[in-house]
C-alpha cells in the first residue's frame, strides 16, 4: 500500500439545509501529507440510521474513516451512537474523560448532557478537546481506523498536531505521503490545454491529472508519490509542453501572478475598466501589499467619465463607439498618462445581457495595453454570461500584463 | 408523501483535492420549492466504479437523484458511464442533440469530443445546455427521478426554470412545497440578529430557523409548511422586529438593494475608493443594468491619485493622513462633483495584513456619503482579516447608501 484511501463523513441537516461544508479542503490538506487520498466525501442529515449507513458504507471501502460533527451534548449529536451500531459495539461509559472533563470545567458533579460527551465507542482511544467539551475518539478495527471528530473547527483542528497525525503515521507506517502541484494556465482553453498534455500524462501513468476550466484559465492538478521524482519528473514536462502559459502554481492568480512580476521588476501599474467595472482593480487590490505596484484605476462606466477621467476624445466615442480598439487605446493611454505608470490597462466591451449588437454582440470586448514600448491593442469574444465574460476579460488582460513586463 | 427525499452526487476529484463544494446549498434552493428535502450529499472522485457506487446507493434511498459535474468532453468525464453502469442500461448515440449542437455551434462536421456528449443513457430525454455543449439528462425508472446536470453553475443553473422545475413537479404531483424565506439582514452582528429574533423564533415552533453570518450581514432563513401561512406570519414577525435593517430577501445583496433603490428613483451613484480598491464598484457593476444609475469610480490607491482624481487637497493627507473622515469626505465630494452623480460613496482604511499602527489598527475604516444634503462620514473599526475588512467595508457603505436614497 503506497497511498491510503480517506473517506470523509459530515453529519449535520443544515449542511443539506444551505450552509456551506467548508471542511473537505481542509481533511485534504492534513491527509495528503500522511499518505491519504480521500476518495469519496458523504453528508448526512442528523438522523442515526442514515450517519450509521454512511459510517459503514465507507468502513467498506477506506483504510481510514474521519467522522466530523454530532459529538455535541444535544438531542441532535448522534455520531457516538451511529458509529458504534455501524461497527456493531457498545458504548461504554469512560471515567477517565468524565475526571478530565470534570478538572477542565472545575466542576465537582457532570451536568448530564456532559456526561453523554463521556461515552466512548467500545474499544476507542479519547481524543482531549483543547477547545470544547467533547472529546474525539480513535477506534481502529483490523488493518483501518475511525475517527470521530467534534464539530466546530477550533474544536478538531488542534487534534491533528496533538495526537491524530501520530496516532496514523503510526498505525498506518508504509503510506508515502502524497505530493500535489497545481500548475496554473492561462490563455489556453481546456480542450486546447488536454490535447497539448495528453502526450505527458500517457507518459506518467502513476501520477494522477486533473484537469479544471476556469473563466480563461484553467488549472492542471498532478498528484502522487513522489518518493522517486515522479511528480517533480512529470511537472517538468508539463511545464517544457506549456512554457509561459504558465502563470503560477499552488494558490496563483492572474492577477497575483502580474503583481509578483511588477513588484520583482520595481513596475507599477493602473487600470482604466469599462466593462469590468472595477473587477481588476479589485482582483489586483485582494493581494497584500498590492499598493507598492497599483496606483489606481479608473472606472469609466458612461462616456462622460471616459472623456473627463481618462482623456478618450469625444470623437473617438462619436465615430467608433465606446467599444471600439480607438477607444480601448485611449484609455489605457489615458490611464498610464493619470496614474503615471509604467504600465496601464483598459477594458471595454458588452458583458450584457444586453446592449448587443450584431456588428457588436455580448461578449465582444477590447483591450488595451500600455508601456514603454507603446500601447497594444486587443480584441476577444467571449462566450455569453456576464459574469463570465467579466472574468475571462479580467483574467485575459491580467495574464497579457504579466507577460509584457520587463 | 408530503416532503420528497432528494439525494446529490458531485462528482470531481478537484472536490477531494481542495476545492470547495460550492453547489450543494444551491441545490437545497432549488429544491426545497419543489417539495425536496436533500438527505445525502456525496461527492466522488473521477472514478467510474466510485460514481456509479455512488449513483447506485442514492437510487435505493431516494425519490430523486441529481448528479452533478463529469459530463464535459475530456478522459475524465465519466458520468454518463456511470449512470449507465449504475442503472443497468446502454448508452445511446443521440441523433438530436448532434443536430442541436452543430447548429449552436455552426459546425458542420463535430469534433469527436464533441460526439461523446451526445451519448445519452437509454431511455434519458436530454436537457438542453443554452451555455455550453453538454445536455443534462433525465432518466425515471418506476417512481425515482435521475438527472444528469454539467458540472458549471452557468451551464446547469438555467436548466431548473427552463426544465427541471416542470418536470419534477409533473413527475411528483403529490409534494408539498416546502417554503422558504431568506430575509437579508445589514448592520447587525449575528449574535445581536439572534438575540433580536430569539421571541420570534418561539412563537412559531412550527417553522425551522436557520441564521448566518457574512461580512457585516446576516441572513435569517425561514423554512416550512406554508399551506395555512405559518411562514407566512413568521416572516412578518420578523419584519417587523428588524424594520429598515433587513435590505431586501431571496438573492438579494446590499449592492443590489441600493441599486434598485437607485433606478427605481431615478438617481445615479459614483464612488471614490481606497481600500476597498474597486471592489464596491465591481459589487454595483455585477448587477446587469447598472450602466444607467452607476457612473463610475476611481480607484485611488495613492494619495497623487486621490488628489489629481478626487481633488483631495494635499493639505488635508498632510495633516490628517489618507485614513482620517477628512480625506473620506473629500473623497466622496469629489467622486459626486467629477460624476456628477446624485450620490457619490468613499470608502478609506487599513485593510491589513501591514500598514496598521497603535493610532490607526488594522480594519479602520472612514466612510463618506456624499449627496443632496451634503456629505456624511462614518467610521468602523472591523475585525481582521484582509478579505473580510475589504467586504465589511464594501457591505457597510452599499446599505448605508441604501437608506438615505430619497
Amino acid at each position: 500500500m503506497k497511498t491510503g484511501r480517506a473517506e470523509i463523513v459530515c453529519t449535520g441537516s443544515e449542511l443539506l439545509e444551505g450552509r456551506l461544508n467548508l471542511y473537505v479542503p481542509l481533511f485534504h490538506e492534513r491527509l495528503a501529507p500522511l499518505g491519504f487520498h480521500i476518495v469519496r466525501e458523504q453528508s448526512s442529515g442528523d438522523s442515526l440510521a442514515a450517519i450509521s449507513d454512511c459510517v459503514k458504507g465507507a468502513l467498506k471501502r477506506a483504510d481510514l474513516v474521519l467522522v466530523c460533527g454530532g459529538l455535541g451534548p444535544t438531542f441532535d449529536d448522534l455520531t457516538r451512537q451511529a458509529a458504534a451500531k455501524a461497527l456493531g459495539r457498545r458504548l461504554v461509559h469512560s471515567k477517565a474523560c468524565e475526571q478530565i472533563l470534570s478538572f477542565n470545567y472545575g466542576l465537582k458533579k457532570l451536568p448530564p448532557n456532559f456526561k453523554d460527551q463521556c461515552l466512548l465507542v467500545e474499544g476507542a482511544k479519547p481524543l482531549e478537546n483543547t477547545n470544547g467539551t467533547a472529546p474525539g475518539q480513535l477506534i481502529t478495527r483490523g488493518r483501518q481506523m475511525l475517527v470521530l471528530l467534534p464539530g466546530p473547527r477550533k474544536e478538531w483542528e488542534p487534534m491533528f498536531p496533538n495526537f491524530l497525525e501520530a496516532e496514523i503515521r503510526s498505525f498506518f507506517p508504509r503510506l508515502k505521503p502524497v505530493t500535489q502541484v497545481k500548475l496554473r494556465i492561462a490563455g489556453l482553453w481546456e480542450t486546447q490545454a488536454e490535447k497539448l498534455l495528453c502526450p505527458v500524462m500517457r507518459r506518467f501513468p502513476d501520477t494522477r491529472f486533473t484537469i479544471l476550466a476556469g473563466p480563461g484559465t484553467v488549472d492542471f492538478i498532478l498528484s502522487g508519490d513522489d518518493s522517486r521524482g515522479a511528480v517533480g519528473k512529470a511537472e517538468a514536462a508539463c511545464r517544457r509542453t506549456l512554457g509561459t502559459r504558465i502563470y503560477g502554481s499552488g494558490e496563483a492568480s492572474p492577477a497575483s501572478a502580474a503583481g509578483e512580476k511588477l513588484k520583482a521588476r520595481g513596475r507599477t501599474v493602473s487600470s482604466g475598466e469599462s466593462c469590468t467595472g472595477g473587477l481588476v482593480s479589485q482582483l489586483l487590490t485582494d493581494i497584500p501589499g498590492s499598493s507598492r505596484w497599483f496606483l489606481g484605476g479608473a472606472v469609466t462606466y458612461s462616456n462622460a467619465a471616459k472623456i473627463k477621467l481618462l482623456g478618450v476624445k469625444a470623437s473617438t466615442l462619436k465615430r467608433r463607439g465606446a467599444v471600439s480598439p480607438d477607444c480601448a487605446r485611449e484609455m489605457a493611454a489615458g490611464a498610464k498618462k493619470i496614474f503615471r505608470s509604467d504600465y496601464a490597462l483598459s477594458i471595454t466591451g458588452i458583458a450584457g445581457p444586453d446592449g448587443g449588437t450584431p456588428g457588436k454582440p455580448v461578449g465582444l470586448v477590447y483591450f488595451g495595453l500600455a508601456g514603454p514600448g507603446g500601447t497594444r491593442v486587443f480584441r476577444r469574444q467571449f462566450r455569453p454570461g456576464r459574469a463570465f465574460i467579466r472574468a475571462c476579460a479580467a483574467n485575459f488582460i491580467l495574464d497579457e500584463l504579466r507577460k509584457i513586463i520587463k
